[in-house]
């Protein structure tokens, strides 16, 4: 029984993997885990406003074939309690405390977006638990965001049919087409979908990517730090997190490919799925620098 | 015998495929084919003063399990006949008639440094004859180039066991130890060696390139002609065409993907060999943009 267990675990999907909770450091994190039992874990820290069920399935399930794949809520996020915090040190503190209670040591980040500033913040303190660091559509502390403007022209746009339609795609008819995939994609899943906490979620995470934007980090002190090989990923027309972040990022990191995909938003990365997915497994199947 | 023949072709590698000539256009072409007889085949653009031995087996090699690539020496380069021009338009023109030789419809093209200006000129004016373009350490028509300063500075280390060390490679241990392997991977083939012309190859040469980049094109008319798929690569520290061009030229281009490697220098290509191999597989392999 526990045999079949686990051997079920192992081919779920995002849509069906059932919702585990552990508990500590105040909260009870909810999370999904997939893929293989064994093998240094990647774990997924979402943008601003999403939960577990605002991961792409293509993207989550493809990474799972060949490694484990964690997706969380964060404190406050969710099915997760606590408060979400309004600033991403401590973010980054509630996210080691989950990977913590999980008895991993070792962990890969993919971080998207206001979860690539929190994974930035994490390789720069715990250079030991995070083997590799994967920033997708986010900025260094001190970067460009039009978080607000872009947030507010979006959800001005009442025909579409969910603002992250025009968040995170381009006006391209192609890309618009990827985008309703993606859409169509995150509502497959009918039972034991995550929550949505509204304002007691964006109102905090909203200020803590804005002040860490806001922030300057003239000396980069923080990608300094970054001794991890990373991935930076940037779509070529992200209006609120544009690619020169990505870019400026790239060139300040000590050990960093950067990718960027063509007539693509802040959703390049499910957009181009499928490149995304074979560009970070052999990011991430590739042996450590000797550098 | 034939079919035995066409066999050994087909696992022949850049050091033991034989040498071929194709004559027209008042050119007699020497090049190597490898791979299989069919598809689409790549067609690889030489950095300056190299010659078909300076491309590194093991990019080549690996490109050619699944795809027939094609490297030649363009006019008055190596074993092939006729002038090296002065002008990039003019190997544009060279190569073309070397394409049209071989009875190809379309190509794939990879040029690397003065190989990627040639390759954006052909993909500009031949659209139908060009299916894809890969661009590595190279520069957009007004680019910016230290080509002289750095040539001068590579050859002044007599202590270097071949310029191509200083050239192609930072100073970071990795990086060196990385083009010491190149180095050794490009001096195995022993019979039939592609040939040096010295400087009927490289005052032509080095002239077109510097005189591309000094040639400003306020509105990017070429880039702006090339509607290919296009994934432009670039070394993190080259120092003859830096990085900066590769970004500049994801940003003009109409459906490009750019992919930067750390710690690298012009050489990017060969000192990270088996992601660059990765990379371009999965870029050629993409199905067409429905953009």
């Amino acid at each position: 029984m526990t045999q079949l267990a686990i051997a079920n675990e192992d081919v779920a999907t995002l849509e069906t993997a059932p919702t585990h909770y552990v508990e500590g450091h105040g909260i009870r994190f909810a999370y999904r885990r997939l893929g293989p039992a064994t093998g240094t874990p990647l774990v997924l820290l979402q943008h601003f406003s999403g939960n577990i069920d605002a991961w792409d399935p293509a993207v989550v399930n493809a990474l799972a074939t060949n490694r484990p794949v964690i997706a969380f809520d964060n404190a406050g996020v969710g099915r997760s309690t606590g408060q979400t915090p309004d600033n991403i040190a401590a973010m980054a503190r509630d996210a080691v405390a989950f990977i913590n209670l999980l008895g991993v040591s070792e962990v890969d980040l993919l971080g998207f977006s206001l979860g690539g500033c929190v994974a930035q913040q994490i390789a720069a303190e715990h250079e030991r638990l995070v083997r590799k660091l994967i920033l997708v559509g986010t900025a260094p502390k001190g970067g460009e965001e039009h978080l607000l403007a872009v947030l507010q022209q979006a959800f001005s746009q009442t025909d579409a049919p969910d603002p992250r339609l025009p968040l995170f795609f381009t006006n391209s008819s192609a890309s618009r087409l990827s985008g309703l995939a993606f859409l169509k994609r995150t509502q497959v899943r009918k039972n034991d979908r995550d929550i949505d906490n509204g304002s007691a979620v964006t109102d905090p995470q909203a200020k803590a990517l804005i002040t860490w934007c806001a922030t300057p980090d003239p000396d980069h002190a923080i990608l300094r730090a970054i001794r991890q090989p990373t991935l930076v990923v940037s779509g070529s027309h992200d209006t609120m997190l544009p690619a020169n972040n990505a870019y400026a990022m790239s060139r300040e990191l000590s050990n960093a490919q950067l990718v960027l995909y063509p007539d693509s938003g802040h959703g390049a990365l499910f957009q181009h799925h499928e490149i995304f997915v074979s560009h970070v497994r052999t990011f991430l199947d590739a042996p450590p620098s000797v550098a």
